[in-house]
């Protein structure tokens, strides 16, 4: 059936939900994750005010998107102000972006009391504002604002204000339902009504909903059945107030319900691991009840529901799971089966008999249990496999640490750590400072190991991730640390849980650094293996 | 316009949800909770099965609820067995419930796969067991599970299979969407045919939906659009998998948007209150993006949104929160200005000059770029502005601070906090233990603190996270703590900043102890106030 195309604008729309920060950094990590994933238009934000916005055009201007294009975001030019020297329209313009997206009003309410301009400058403000961007050779998104409420309010100019921007040139005129508060018949009817007037032979017709009265998905899919054909939404339904419509659960709709093409079949297996993806960078817990992505999703409870999913997965699953890269969950955490166990340990070169298998997947459930999680602490999860299997060499014995951390008279904070520990029948005592008790107690862990691991020195802490497990139980809840590190070459994950976060954090940095010299080891005796080979 | 009937099924349905558990008191709690809000009928659970729901029903039975029926959930009688001879029917005929709602199958792929009974055996199996419940004196709720998957299949059949309960005197027959994967167009067109058929005057018809497809609360309004005039789902949306239905979401789209009638506008405007409630009983965070209930639900960051709600609140609210039981907030942010901070000051009864409002504008911006962010600290920002104005009073002089933890050879962690500080010309020293740095200091800085100020015994703190602001500079990251705390009544946040975590922590800890005294202090004030007047 028909495509639709998709527009994300979680790097825009979604950066107004509470809690969202992402540095630019960040924002191009998660415009390569989108385009990755087969999004169509990704909208990066203004490409105007605050430098934060510009060092991210900067560098999105320096890369190379597989499939996407990205979308600069702006409004209409000023009231009476010719749009050619609108310096927001300019930087629009001069901006990399072959994609421009303008944002204007469509509802008397807004003309009167917000923005106070009469409503034919306001058509030719969006029309001037179009055909100035047209003509610098832009292809442009119109987003109609309150489109829903200026509709309900007066047809026949909220049409006009689409025509306006139609006429100027625009590729795509977006209706926006900015308040959120729509339901899905009025969504459907207004688009029908749209569709009818404007002619899509001539201009495509997209839609843009929040979540306000709990139907920005439905009210995405109502206009997609009136005819819509480019969609906007944010992943994960980010966004303010109640969200944007959420991108992750409209395209599975779209794809495997209406019989839509937004992504090819191998992208949408990755839309859980981009969902998930984009909630850790954001240190969002992901919702486990999101539809498609979520982690309860496919879980089955209840005693019959696991029969019948085992009869015949259709009993008890509106699609399989395996489609949107999601799984079943079966009543007990399965998320480490054996086969799952044995292909791991066969990546890092350690012999598993059945029973190890049984063992470590036993192991896995009571250490998940505990609050881990070894999906992205693959560093932690191969020491698991070596110490069940006998195969585990500890880097040292330790014999005690203690960190201290004193805030003076003066307001100078200092932190201090001091280890003891055994290498090779020898005593190391070592003390370091540190901006913070877990870099004190990396330090000097690092300045007794080094003296006789030199490679330690390469290793790098690339990536720290706190997260509280039992948020509730305020400062008396569960730690949970995830580490990377990288040195130079590979990036592996570790993960220490504790009541304590600095406990917490000293067994992931010990995680750490011993996986790092076993990877060390094992490169070394690779290279002695095929030097002896010639 | 025509009233829906509202059917809570929070203690059956919703408990099969992850994480979900509630003593049979705290189900009592919520079963006075869903009456005094209004909810007509709430389905209490199995009276059969194991202990905890006997109880529940024991308990029930002996209380009297202002408004609602408690219903009680089975099954159809099993195979080949008459109706009055099923043990679990003649419980629920024993049962003090006057409404008695039972489920069974109209989808033949559950027929063939999973119950193993033919298709004219299950229309008997319904028929039989609403007609003895019905001669028991019960009014009976007839639960047609899978309905929309059946009438895909076997329109038909679905249909034969409603009609086995409705011809047997069911009061209602209710469709369920129970793998939840419909989408809303699809359950308005099967409702419309079900409603034709079944004759409404004769039996009244029912909806159930679960949000597999994010359609949950959709599907059910296109079924009451259907004429539909019962309405299942649950509180806040648990449920199994992506949960059920959410009544706190339906209930207002119904009686705001729609026009129906479920509750009057007192009970309306507990909704917020009401959904809270049972989040807290169940120990969940109450999702802060919820439509209509959440505390995102009616907040505006962008400065062009906060003018426009000074202007004229409808220019970006859906509905009037005072409606529903919650309120507007104004969100503190790079992206908000003066007038945002106008607003808090004046909530706070905070005098600001026009020159103030400038500096906290700027002074705001400033630490939003070290890290911080005041959109979910208000307690912070309240403490900011009474800095900015002079009119901040400390709790304490800080002399230092000192955290100790330390790992022992024997594997064991111990935490040890020491604080000195100065109150009112008198220097305290106190040393406390915990389990964490933070905790240790918390419980180090009350010990000194409460024998001046017993009020914070009263203070908890409810939720503690963690964001590490530039991962990837690993240990050396900037490290943001936010702190929830709570009185009992009020609930505020607090932030730190800071490299070091600890540091981070402690910042967070004093404003949240802070603002909780200027609270308490504030109605202590207004107290004496309102006595005076009279």
């Amino acid at each position: 059936m028909s495509r639709i195309e998709t527009y994300d604008t979680t790097l825009r729309d979604g950066m107004q939900g509470e809690g969202m920060s992402l540095s630019a950094e960040e924002k191009l990590r998660v415009a390569h994750r989108l385009d990755k994933l087969g999004i169509d238009l990704i909208e990066a934000g203004f490409p105007s005010s605050n430098p934060k916005e510009l060092e991210l055009f900067e560098l999105l201007a320096g890369e190379r998107l597989g499939h996407a294009d990205v979308a600069a975001f702006g409004m209409t030019r000023r009231r009476e102000v010719p749009a050619e020297n609108d310096p927001a329209l300019q930087m629009l313009a001069e901006c990399f972006a072959s994609v421009c997206t303008l944002v204007g009003k469509s509802w008397a309410l807004h003309l009167d009391k917000v923005v106070k301009v009469d409503r034919d400058e306001n058509l030719r403000m969006i029309a001037d504002s179009v055909a100035f961007l047209v003509s610098q050779g832009k292809r442009v998104v119109y987003d109609a604002e309150h489109f829903f409420d200026g509709f309900a309010d007066d047809p026949a100019y909220a049409l006009a204000c689409l025509r306006a921007a139609a006429g100027a040139g625009a590729e795509t005129v977006v209706c926006c339902d900015t308040n959120g508060g729509s339901l899905p018949d009025r969504v459907g009817a207004a688009m029908a009504t749209v569709i009818r007037e404007l002619q899509p032979e001539a201009v495509a017709i997209g839609i843009h909903c929040h979540d306000d009265a709990g139907c920005g998905v439905a009210n995405t899919l109502a206009a997609v059945r009136a005819g819509v054909t480019h969609v906007q939404g944010t992943m994960n339904g980010y966004g303010e107030r109640c969200g944007n419509a959420n991108l992750a659960t409209i395209i599975p709709n779209l794809q495997l319900k209406m019989g839509h093409e937004c992504l090819t079949d191998e992208q949408l297996s990755s839309l859980t691991a981009t969902a998930h993806f984009l909630d850790e960078l954001l240190n969002f817990t992901p919702d486990p009840d999101q539809p498609y992505v979520g982690r309860n999703a496919f879980a089955h409870k209840g005693g019959m529901h696991v029969a019948g999913v085992n009869a015949d997965p259709a009993t008890f699953e509106h699609i399989d799971p395996d489609v949107v890269g999601n799984r079943r969950e079966l009543l007990v955490s399965e998320l480490s089966g054996k086969g799952t166990v044995h292909a791991r340990a066969r990546d890092a070169g350690i012999e598993l008999g059945d029973g190890d298998a049984a063992r470590v997947t036993e192991r896995v459930k009571q250490l998940e249990h505990l609050g881990y999680q070894f999906e992205a602490a693959d560093g932690s999860f191969e020491l698991l496999l070596r110490k069940e299997t006998g195969e585990y060499e500890p880097l040292f014995r330790l014999e005690s640490w203690r960190a201290i951390v004193e805030k003076r008279a003066d307001g100078r904070v200092e932190t201090e750590a001091t280890i003891k520990i055994w290498v090779g029948g020898e005593r190391y005592v070592r003390t370091a400072e540190g901006n913070g008790p877990v870099n004190a107690l990396d330090r000097a862990l690092r300045e007794a190991l080094v003296e006789i691991h030199p490679h330690l020195r390469d290793i790098d802490l690339v990536n720290f991730k706190v997260r509280i497990l039992d948020e509730d139980k305020g400062t008396g809840a569960v730690t949970r640390v995830l580490l990377d590190s990288s040195d130079g070459e590979q990036v592996w994950g570790s993960i220490g849980v504790s009541e304590n976060i600095i406990e917490a954090s000293w067994e992931a940095l010990v995680d750490s650094l011993e996986y790092g010299m076993s990877v060390a080891t094992r490169d070394a005796r690779d290279e002695a293996a095929s030097t002896q080979g010639t």
